[in-house]
Parts: structure tokens; sequence; C-alpha cells
């Protein structure tokens, strides 16, 4: 096989065989075929596409590229759950403890990565003493008995998609439905899950930016999910203002803890039970995702969710305590309002711009060597929607560093955009790909 | 300026500057834009096209790349020419001395090549003593007294065409209009031609396989030509059987010497006044191309193309005796009649695969290392419309090494095919666009 013939072959359109993607994925990673012609074969694959078979067999080919998470120690339908990205993003947090108290086993494998805020495993670090540096008997062991666990990512997991996204990054290859749902699908398999649901995000803060890119990613990834056996469920939700009122670790965290005490914003509750549902029926405890989401509810009424939450903490050596009181979260030095210079109804937040402010609070890491600060972010106070009078409080600013309080300040307000009228809703929800 | 954002604007089908075109080559050139980048460049340019003024200015771009020579020291306009490359092509040996015989001044800095017969400079040696090592002095003072030198290549002409040909060659991405003309085209011009005649080859046995991709070549050329002011003219030829009779170094000398004595094959003859005439009307030497072709007719019959040959050959320490006697060439030891097995009209003669067997028999290098044996090589005897019995001569193979005779023998008459009845014509040229 010669690189340069399948070159050639995805340039004039046609489609690759099984092969030939094994025989580039291979090979590049083992760095046997330079980046220059893979870069070329991106470009062409930009232009000519793939279909869903080469697609589904890109993907195995980048899972059996390292190591496969055997997860089949632990007992039941391992479902993970997946959100291509947004600001204040807390679904993890507050989802995976209700899955676990209807006995879903969790199963999670994490990194830090760089963004907004930090990673799972940052905001979790907020309990004292948690730690997800666990041996993986520890953490077979912890599934088994409480149906969650986290632990750092040790094995190698899709190597083939971490050295193609680094390629794609810098040779304007990013956007392509194959490459995108490919890169995703292949880190989900690669780490153990059966089966998978999946959080596709629109709007300003998201990485798609309209309906129909989204509900294309969404139809691609379920689709390689039916060609290699794992039940895949997409749901297609808003990113047009962050998800919540947090932005923040230790600032989710408790946004997280107020959700489980059936006292969290309302969107980010109906997303949990929307894409919950959906995992609960994946993990087939229930017939439909109707009865899925009166189960859920029910975990949070009893506060069996909760005492989940509070068992994983304990388990991993964090402190249960600051389930129960969220006083005892690292708390930020300032907390400043931010208030409104005009009045009407909020139209829109830019939720990239939010972000990007939590960030520069030391709420996440533009680098690898940043330093997370957990206390700081922001948390909104207002909406789309809702009605605002001069002077009223958009949001808090919560900061260590009081330097950073007005430029913060001012880039909040530009984020809030406030209109004479009350527009439109937009829907939380766009619709469920299965 | 980003390389990233230079990419993805070609990948949405926008128009490059003419800085990010000189920003991309320069950074290339020097290494600090990497090859992977620059292939998903090739690739989106591969798809998105670039429009004429794009083409000219990276063909500018790579002129300015390296050096450029400086014939301001030799006096007329300096018109250059340059094939496609065919198979058998002996046009630059004929043509040289008969424009030179008119006073045109030709003023050639060559390579070697790889190749199905070795460059120019390979085939002239096959005059004893003949050298293109020469100062740069005793080069330009030998075309202002004789008005014909040839030198072998010294300067660093054109590197970014050198380093994005091996890039395109490994990528596929040979195949652009936009980049095949910059690359012939900015050679031409760095080797100090003031206007350029081209002679694009289509057929089986040339890269332009239809005569719509060699008109889509040959404008291109014409109109870069016309946008950086070297006036230029393409003559579209057929490359769909080998031009006139002989592939091989000396064979060739041979047939160009016959030509110029007015005893060469017609379609050789045809060719050089085809784009001998545009030569010269280029050079300002004649009013019209009909004029030209009268001129050059003379310089035939006058034998003063022939003495200007002798001339030049003396002039580079060659001898000139092998001019007046052909015999004086470099000769093979065999000399084998391949017979036709059938009867008919020869309908079709496979250049390529014609060139290949020269090639085999030792008439080129298929890597720089090998050498070549300059008597080899095959001559045809029958050509595309004859009559051919059984048994009849269709070619000759001239050979040294008697092993590989029987093989070449099978290939030849696989090359030649013949058919029951004779095919309609296919014109030698094509077509002249200016």
């Amino acid at each position: 096989m010669k690189m340069t013939d399948i070159i050639s072959k995805k340039r004039e359109g046609m489609e690759l065989t099984t092969e030939e993607i094994n025989f580039v994925v291979e090979n590049y990673t083992r760095g046997s075929i330079p980046d220059y012609q893979v870069s070329a074969l991106l470009m062409a694959i930009c232009f000519q596409k793939m279909n869903m078979r080469e697609t589904s067999d890109l993907t195995m080919a980048m899972v059996n590229s390292g190591d496969i998470l055997d997860l089949s120690n632990i007992e039941g339908i391992k479902v993970d759950k997946h959100s291509t990205g947004g600001v204040g993003d807390t679904t993890t947090l507050v989802l995976t403890p209700m899955v676990a108290a209807l006995g879903i086993p969790v199963a999670k494998m994490s990194g830090r990565g760089l963004g907004h805020t930090g990673g799972t495993i940052d905001k979790l670090e907020s309990f004292e003493g948690f730690s997800v540096e666990i041996s993986e008997e520890q953490f077979m062991s912890n599934v088994n008995n409480n149906k969650i666990a986290i632990m750092g990512q040790t094995a190698d997991l899709a190597p083939a998609d971490k050295k193609l996204y680094a390629l794609r990054d810098v040779t304007a290859t990013v956007e392509n439905i194959s490459l995108i749902s490919s890169s995703i699908m292949s880190k989900k398999i690669a780490a153990g899950a059966n089966a998978i649901v999946l959080d596709v995000k629109i709007g300003d803060g998201a990485f798609m930016k309209s309906f129909e890119s989204a509900k294309e990613l969404a139809e691609a990834m379920v689709s390689i999910g039916k060609n290699v056996n794992r039940n895949t469920v997409a749901v297609i939700s808003d990113m047009d203002q962050p998800l919540g009122l947090a932005v923040g670790n230790a600032l989710e965290i408790k946004e997280a803890i107020d959700t489980l005490n059936g006292a969290g914003p309302k969107d980010l509750l109906e997303l949990c039970l929307t894409l919950g549902s959906n995992m609960v029926v994946l993990a087939r405890k229930a017939e439909t995702v109707e009865d899925a989401r009166q189960m859920l509810l029910k975990v949070i009424e009893d506060k069996s969710a909760l005492n989940k939450l509070k068992e994983f903490v304990a388990s991993q050596g964090g402190n249960p305590e600051q389930v129960e009181n969220t006083e005892l979260l690292p708390k930020a030095k300032y907390v400043v309002e931010v208030k409104s210079e005009e009045e009407g109804y909020v139209s829109k937040i830019d939720s990239e711009h939010i972000g990007l402010i939590a960030m520069e609070l030391g709420a996440g890491r533009a680098t690898k060597e940043d330093t997370i600060d957990l206390a700081v972010g922001i948390v909104l106070n207002k909406k789309r929607g809702d009605k605002v009078s001069k002077g009223e409080t958009l949001a808090y600013i919560h900061a260590n560093d009081e330097s950073k309080i007005k430029r913060a300040e001012k880039s909040i307000i530009e984020s809030y955009h406030i209109a004479k009228e009350k527009s439109e809703d937009i829907p939380l929800i766009y619709g469920v790909i299965k």
C-alpha cells in the first residue's frame, strides 16, 4: 500500500477501504507516515468527505491505536456521557451521582485539560483531600461497591486521535464532521464505554454554531455508535448562554450540590434529566425515558443522589462534610456585584466571553503550566428572558485578585445583551437523536 | 500573518493576497513553515484553485526565492524554449542552432535530470570533448560572439519550486494547473528569459493526457507570461507517438544533424519550424510567423544552421567533425531489427512505453546515480498511419548489453498497435496559444 495512492484516491472522491484506513492510522501513530502526507489526506477528506463506513473504520482504527480500558470486571452496562463543550457545564457533577444512585456503574477516567474552568477532576478537588490517584484495583472495586469512581488518566487512550488532532489544529483541517465525530467517539470507546450519551451544544459558546451542523455531528456520532456496537444517543442543547448560573470550579460544585438538593437552576436540572434518562434507558434500568425521568426525579427527592455524591467524595479521600455544608468549599476573597447600566430584557449572554472572563479570573488554564484557582469565577444572576432594571445585579464576580475585578466587571456588562422587548424563547433542548 | 489563517482562507475558496503568497513561499523556502502546513495548503489549492493573479504571484515568489540569472550583458531579446516533456524530443538540438543562425541569442543553463534519455547536456556529450563546465564570462562571450552557448546549472534557480515540487510529488498534489504552470514558468524566468516559447505535449507519452487539460495549462502559462512581462507563446503538440524516429542520446544527435541537413523526419522538422518561427517573432527578427518560417527554412537550405551547430560544438571543446560525419558519434555494439508479427496499419505507438524501453537499454537515468550509455536507444522505422506487412521492420534496437535485447524486442512489439484499417490522422500541432 502506498500513501500517495491513498491520498490520490480520496482526492478523486473515492471511498477508502478498511485496510487503507488502518494502514494510515497504524503507520502514522508509529511515525512511519510523515505529517505532511497525513495533512494532505486530511485536507482531501475535508473536501471529499468520508461516508459512515469510512468514519466508523477511522474511529475503530484510532481506538485500536492504543490501550482500551477493560471494564469487564465491572458489572452492568457502562454508559458514558460526553459533552462537546460549553461554558458553565456542570452536568457531569450532577448526573453521575444521579445515575449511580440508580445502580448504573459510572467508571470515569478523566484528564485535566485546558479551558474556561478546570476539568471534572479539578472541580472535584474543591473537596479537601479528594484524589484521583487511586489504583486500578481500587477504582474497579469502588465502582462495583459504590457504582461510582473516577481516576486520573493513566492509560494511553487513542494516541492516534491525539496525534491527528494536534495536526488538524495546525493545518486548518479541524472542521469536518467525520474527523470531529470519530475523534470524540474513539476516546469514549477506548475508555471502555458500552453505550454513550452525547450532549451536542449549539450556539456562540459552542463548537457547533448552527442547528444544522450540530444535528449533522450528532447523527454522525450516533451512526458510528451503531456501526461499532455502542448504543449511542445524542441530545442537542443550547449554548447561546451559559448553562446554569455558576462558571468556576468550587462554584460549579456548589451548584451541583444545590441541584441534587432540588434547589438548582432549572435549565441545568432539565438538561441533566434529559441526558440522564437516556443513560438510564441505555443501561437497561428503565424501558422508556419517561419512566427513567421519574426515577431520576425520585433520587433527587429522596436525597439518594446527594448521598451518593457524599459517599463518592469520601471513598476517594474527600471531605463529605463539604457536601452537607457548601459554606466549607473554597471561597473567594472578593464577591462583587455587577450592576446593569440599562433597563430591559436580557436577550443574549455571550457564553464564550463569560468563559474567558472566568479563565482570566483564574478558574481555567490557558496553558498546561497554569494553576487553577478553585474559588474564583462568575455566578450569573440574570439569564436570557429575564427583566432587568438599571442598577440591578446581573452577576457576581468571585475573585481573589482585586486588580482583576474592574476588567471582569466591564467584560461581563459587555457580555449581556439587553433589549427593549422580550425576545422569543430559545429552547434548551433542540432534539434527541437516537 | 498566520499560516493556519492562510490555509483556512484557501480552504474556504477565498483569494490569497500577494503578501500572503510571498509569506508562504519565503518562509517555506527558509524552513520556518513546516511541510505539513504547506501540503494542507497545496491540497486546498487543488480543490479551490488559484486565479491568474494568485498564480502569477506564486510564480514570481518562486522566482524571487533564489538566484535570477542576469543576462543583461547579452545583446538582444533572450527567448527560451521549454517542452513539458515527451519521448524522443529532439527539438532543442535542432531549434537552437536554427534560431542562433538568425542572430537570436541562445543562452541556456541546463541540468541533467532523470528520464527516458539524458537531458540536453548528456546528449551534447555525444560530441568528444564537449563540456558545459565553462565560466560565466566564457558563457556570456560565447553567446555574444556565436549567439549560442550552454552551461551546467550553477546558480540556485527557484529553490522554492524545487522544494514545493518535491512535496507535491509525495502528497498527491501535483495535478493542478496553477501549481504546474507556476513551477514551469518560475524556472524559465529565473533562468533569465525575456520571452518564452512553450511546447505543451498531449497524449499517452505526455503529462497532459487530453487536449482540454493541455489547452488549460498552455493558457495558464501564456497568461502568467503576460502578467509578469515575459511574452509567452504556447504550441500544443501531439505526443501520442514519439516525435521523430530516434529515442536515445547520440541517436537523437544524429537525427538533429540529419534534420539540419534537410534530411530529418517530417514531424520533427515541422514542430521545430512552428516553435522556431514563434521564437523568431518574439525575438523581433520577423514580423509574422510566416516570414519567420521562411527564414528558418533558409538557414537549413543554406546550411548556416548546421554550421552554427558545428561552431557551437567546437566553441565548447567538442569535435565538430562528428557533425560532418555522424558515423563518428558513439555507436552501439548491436543493432537489431524488430519485425512486425502482424499486417495492417500502425494506429498508435505507446510513447511512454518506448521511452521506458530506451531507459532500460541504458539511454536514461532512473536515479541520479545511474550512468548513461550515450550510444543505445531505439530508432523507429514505422510511425502512425504507416502500412506494415508481416516480417517488416518496425524499429531498430541499438544496444550494448546483449541480454537486454530480447525483452526490448518484445516490449517494442507490444508498443505498436496495428489495426486492419488506416485510422484517421491525428494532427501534429493542435494549436498555438498567444
